[in-house]
């Protein structure tokens, strides 16, 4: 008799982040947070722009004074000061004057325009202050003016907790006022991947030795993720060997993943290493991907919960996708759920699903025959989700969920699919708000 | 009169993409790769699987040994040695005995099929050899083996040059017999940020004092695209001090970004420091971001390019997505233009975009009304795509690409949008090959 799968997906999941919590927030420099999750709400300190100013390099003025300008007949006026942009603050324009202004420039008191030096009589660029310029055409009042908090006004609510923190919305803290920002720290997770048949990559193999994949598989998808991985090691099948990998991996990191050594064969070296009251390894109704561990191991600074995946690649790559990348997002103060949003796709060819287990096949991402529709999805190679064709993994634009009650996906077949970012350069995507 | 656009974006562009040119190819180990791009077609060193190796924990048999057998009545074989997966290489399996084998392990000569260990007499997990198997159902040839090369034969192409190396194409390396590959290092980007009215993010400002986002959004730009930035400076508007800078920048750098300083101002110190045959400064076709410069810098390892962007925020991301991206891409040896790829959206509201220029609209996107037409655009801000909104920047999904020849955007007029990757968790995405 095959085992049992003993739970669904969601049932582990459920465990898997009961496992995991948020650390408390950190403060860190702006230039520390790129990627980071926001741990608070953040609203405008300053206003944005922080004073009025110019929106163009040419004149201020007040717009009455050049309401009858124009290019037969420009109106004249002083030009009494020069204000650069910088530090010096605000001028004060006298009436019946300009003030010359560069961009950024904040608009002196009693101008209520800017004159771009382009309806003026003066020449663009870096030439020395006029005593005098002609207008020739009038400005309505608040022209090229862009005034203080126009943008955004003080104690605007700017991005909430939970943001994750792009380029953009750093330069809109820093905008904004923010030097640093309470943000949860990159998670760190250690990858331990184990097996007496593995060799390092590009290494000589001998007779049953195979090229360990999922060391440099694992610690890529966790740097992509955007996770620190603080310790990267492989061990063989010595289970003392394992414990002492293990302890220094939890000593180091929020969250430990080993890989291999939990099936049903007679020497698996996770399961004993770890098999205790505080690790459980469980059948999962997943393919691939079926046998699972999960518990936590002591470290000093407390416990550290610890995922064993499977050891071939593909369900190494899948329990990644699946159940590590939500625990990570626990770990960045971020939605675990989102980590799984799938999107709309369609069988582009039949093919088979164990029966009672859910289905994660590798597939590429055609087309649809009508614009508009789905997109095809079709497996990644011709032997369908066998978990060790890591060699055509690269190929999958995504994982295809297959229900545990389907055994036969039918071509034309509506189903969910999760994307596989991140986007190359030749993925481009169609983008749409979360539904949830 | 204001100043006529001298070229047009795609003019432009095609003039930075002479001054960058792809560096050598590099050889670097695997863990070091992640992200580059490769830059020779690769095929597989060796077969995947390596050598012909059981998918389950069980037994190895010849499949015409167990034909007959049945729960009511099972074969009986011998076991006459334990096939562990490691290097010890394959058994020799004689006929009328089973070999117990571990999944992994290579299968011994002689035999053609495994017996699950769920479908013998036999426990699952870490048990002495037994003397002999109970086997309560066939198998046939072929069963639970998988075959040397059936992933991948020897010499068959795994990946084509230009690859972006994610951690499935990591893996699939490791798994055709690399350790190291040859790809293009990781760009140098130098960011220098100008002008005397900037202070660092989260001081006190002055009287005519604004935050510097800048800085910090470009050197995050340029880290979430995955260049390195061994230079970050701000500089106040000195063309002497900006000329070092700028030298040390070139020095360090495959692509120097400068960014504030080169409008229609008497103050413009980027002008002033590298106004020269060596740099140009020219009016581009778009909006936001006019302004532009584009030239090289001597450094002791030959000449590098620089870009001068402008300094109002919106216009210095338009610019980086725009026209330093694609410089990026051809210094690590990709397509440069498969960096402003768009999608197509509906525009959801009306707005106006200037004559003669091509605007780039920071926009929010938003489902359509019927599932499956294009997302809706809606501008991120109600003040439109001015350039100092850098406060609600960090709202756009993409840029709404507004033709030169459009000055009114109608509600539900059909255009192309540039995506703003790197997408967040609650911007799941449909994924479409690309055009191309």
């Amino acid at each position: 008799m095959p085992e049992s799968p003993t739970r669904t997906v969601d049932e582990h999941l459920a465990e898997i982040l009961e496992l995991v919590s948020p650390p408390p927030a950190a403060t860190l420099p702006l230039a520390a947070c790129l990627g980071l999750t926001l741990r608070a709400d953040l609203t405008a300190r300053l206003p944005a722009p922080p004073f009025t100013n110019s929106s163009m390099d040419g004149f201020a003025v007040r717009a009455a004074d050049v309401a009858g300008a124009s290019a037969g007949r420009p109106v004249e006026l002083p030009v009494a000061d020069d204000q650069p942009a910088g530090p010096r603050g605000a001028s004060v324009l006298a009436p019946g004057t300009a003030i010359r202004i560069m961009t950024g420039a904040p608009l002196p008191e009693g101008a209520d325009a800017v004159v771009p030096v382009e309806l003026t009589d003066q020449p663009r660029g870096s030439v020395p202050l006029p005593p005098a310029v002609r207008v020739l055409e009038p400005v309505v009042v608040g022209a090229s003016v862009r005034h203080r908090g126009e943008g955004v006004a003080v104690g605007a609510p700017v991005m909430p907790a939970g943001t994750r923190l792009g380029a953009a919305a750093l330069a809109a803290a820093a905008a904004v006022g923010y030097g640093e920002l309470p943000v949860a720290r990159r998670p760190r997770l250690a990858v331990v991947s184990t097996g007496d048949e593995l060799a390092a990559p590009g290494e000589a193999l001998g007779g049953g030795t195979i090229p360990d994949s999922n060391l440099t598989m694992l610690v890529a998808l966790a740097t992509e993720w955007g996770a620190d991985v603080p310790v990267a090691e492989r061990v063989g099948d010595d289970p003392g060997t394992l414990r002492a990998v293990l302890a220094r991996a939890a000593e180091a990191a929020d969250l430990v993943v080993t890989c291999g050594g939990i099936s049903a064969g007679a020497y698996e070296v996770v399961r004993q290493a770890l098999e205790s009251p505080r690790v459980r390894f469980v059948q999962v109704a997943m393919q691939p991907g079926k046998p699972q561990g999960l518990g936590t191991l002591a470290a000093s600074h407390g416990d550290v919960p610890v995922l064993a995946l499977p050891g071939n690649p593909v369900s190494s790559f899948v329990g990644f996708r699946v159940l590590v990348r939500p625990a990570l997002a626990v770990l960045a103060g971020r939605d675990p759920h989102a980590e799984t949003a799938t999107v709309p796709v369609r069988a582009a060819e039949a093919w088979r699903s164990p029966a009672g287990r859910r289905q994660y096949a590798p597939v590429r991402l055609e087309p649809p025959e009508r614009p508009g529709e789905p997109f095809l999805a079709r497996p990644t190679h011709r032997l369908g989700s066998a978990s060790h064709l890591v060699g055509s993994l690269h190929l999958a634009h995504a994982l295809a969920v297959v229900p545990a009650e389907v055994t036969q996906v039918e071509a034309g077949q509506a189903m969910a699919a999760i994307p596989l970012p991140p986007w190359s350069p030749e993925l481009p995507v169609q983008v749409a708000p979360h539904p949830r």
